[in-house]
């Protein structure tokens, strides 16, 4: 499916959210897409813009994009805009296709709590204020929010598609791993290893190259988004990867976990066994709650209490978030009500969101136990979309 | 020079630059730099933020950095920050350090005509009054484009080191092109051609791999941000290629223009000789002007009526913008004074600015002039980093 076709797709979609949200008018407003770019941008256009950049989508089905001349060829390609080019300012258009379409209600891209719903920069904004002051769309602005977070998170089938392939692609990567460990390899040699099967799959990464795959080998490495370093896999103690790619512009973000079998082993010690077993029932207690309908925190909270009852400490993190464009896709968040995830956690869950679910426990003198897994929400719960990494994996 | 060595250099800049714009505190507020990214963090920090992360550079010298538990040790591994890792919320230790340097003026990255210091968000602003409300600090916001434009555009040592490295690439590959070059070679074609050295030598692309580089054959081709397409090169036409690279994080921009030998020449006609040249004449005059003190709209005017002076149509676009990690690095531009520059075409050009100076003819039957070079803004006059395409290149 070529990129036009996916952005056609979100296009379609995006009208009847805004029928569905009764707002009359969705505005992305965007400049020198080198230097700053509203992550909006991509679904809705997949394009660059050099100069300041308008485009609008009503709900009467009407899609305008108002772009400095040189930008207007490569956004005709795309055969979904009525496109307006300009040369010296792009007030005038937006000022004149405004007024035509004369909205009662129009989105901008801020938000408080969603990332992916706050691609307007202040300095857009105030230049908004300053187009419009003195006509009535001045009070008629309002955050975007609810349109992005179910424009982006109710996955299309061109979508889901990507995402399985980039998680089909991480599994292989994870298995050429599996098959080099033993023991003595730096975090370095073994992030060299995976990078080198990304590149060779012309692949992309989820996150930045440099703490992609994040390599935690042994329990003195402090687990965060920190590049691989020198600790090496070592007989008796874990190896944790997390790890996604970028394929065809979709992520996977996945997290897996080996055991370095110690002389006369032939399985993991008790106390890893059992840390192990807590965190799938604590991951298990979060997907028996995850469906269409249900809030965000709610299902946080029921995986969150499960391995706080089973004695240990409670992650620093969110279960899950969403997973899409990019590894951490805004909208609904399954995450406690803290103050740094706004209001995200009191999102509704909907069929066709993709979470990656995520919990982790430090096994002492070990290493990290982390637990990373994909799925769809579906009509009545989930599909997995990952393999689901039941037993840790020994490495003898 | 490593990434990290960089970094502490800007940030060395940047702490004099506040001292002479008579700022007290510089504030870099950024959140899931994966969806939406402030153009000042890879300049001061090089590093990745999941939760909202605060980066403050004070008059004092004093840095601090405000980040989420798992983006401490990163963050750390700058050596320039004192780092406060936090897991619910931002704002206590942000309000506590900000009371605790007593700032009587706070800059904040958005302006109405700088891309490059417009990387704060709307809805980031609004966590910013919502986090100071109640407080002195709320009135004491300030737009941070003084202090962006002489931090980018004052460009380091090891900056004008890298460019240097990024216009050498980008010259090597035109020579390829022009080795290769023949009738009846598609834009397609040559793009390829052109990614193949990119890809080959381990380079990134300056701007969107999807016209990058801009290939344009012959009189029929649109010219502006669009792909290269099915024109093919032709005897007695032009092939006009924009093209720039991406080495060590920092960008070339460049143009170039060959002629297609008709049966029987042995140079360009006379109406591309002469359009050539009036071209080059109007980026002498534009050179001229180009010194420490000169206003940009000035610059740019010089070489405006010296092309409208010998009978050409007006550039629909500056004669210069500004080039570093960004193809348009924002700052000072060398424009008319156009809605769409706000006030940059305002700003004085320094010492230590790297410009990419461009202008374009259309040769009717023939195709599209445009040159394109870099040069370096010395203490009185300018160095040309790019070896100056004086002639067209012939093919035969």
């Amino acid at each position: 499916m070529a990129v036009v076709d996916l952005v056609r797709e979100k296009l379609g979609q995006s009208v009847e959210i805004l029928r569905e949200q009764e707002i009359d008018l969705w505005l992305t407003l965007v400049r020198e897409t080198l230097l700053t770019t509203d992550p909006c941008l991509e679904l809705i256009a997949g394009t660059y813009s050099a100069w300041t950049g308008a485009f609008l989508v009503s709900a009467t089905g009407e899609k305008t994009a108002i772009v400095g001349r040189f930008d207007v060829a490569s956004v005709e390609e795309i055969g979904a805009y009525e496109v307006i080019g300009y040369d010296e300012s792009v007030r005038p258009a937006l000022r004149e296709t405004v007024e035509r379409l004369a909205p009662q209600s129009i989105a901008l891209n801020y938000s408080d709590s969603d990332a992916a719903a706050d691609g307007l920069t202040h300095g857009l904004w105030r230049l908004l204020q300053d187009t419009f002051s003195g006509t009535p769309f001045v009070d008629r602005f309002m955050s975007s929010e609810a349109i992005v977070n179910a424009l982006r998170g109710r996955k299309s089938p061109g979508e889901i598609e990507r995402i399985r392939g980039a998680i089909h692609e991480t599994e292989e990567i994870f298995d050429v791993v599996t098959h080099a460990l033993r023991p003595g390899l730096s975090e370095v040699d073994i992030a060299a290893l995976v990078q080198a099967e990304v590149e060779q799959r012309g692949l992309g990464y989820a996150w930045g190259r440099d703490h992609c795959p994040a390599v935690n080998a042994g329990p003195d490495k402090e687990v965060g988004h920190a590049p691989p370093g020198q600790f090496t896999t070592k007989r008796g103690e874990l190896l944790h990867i997390d790890f996604g790619v970028s394929s065809a512009d979709y992520c996977s973000d996945l997290q897996r976990v080996w055991y370095i079998l110690d002389d006369g082993e032939s399985s993991a010690p008790h106390d890893v066994i059992e840390a192990w077993s807590a965190l799938w029932a604590s991951l298990d207690a979060g997907v028996a709650e995850l469906e269409p309908g249900a809030v965000g925190w709610e299902v946080d909270a029921a995986a969150r209490e499960s391995l706080v009852t089973a004695g240990y400490s409670e992650p620093k993190f969110a279960l899950g978030h969403q997973l899409g464009r990019s590894a951490h896709d805004g909208g609904t968040v399954l995450a406690p009500r803290w103050d740094r995830y706004g209001a995200a956690p009191g999102g509704v869950v909907e069929e066709g969101n993709i979470f990656a679910l995520e919990y982790g426990i430090t096994a002492p003198g070990r290493g990290y136990i982390g637990l990373e897994e994909n799925v769809l929400v579906t009509a009545d719960g989930i599909e997995w979309l990952s393999t689901p990494q039941r037993e840790l994996w020994l490495v003898s």
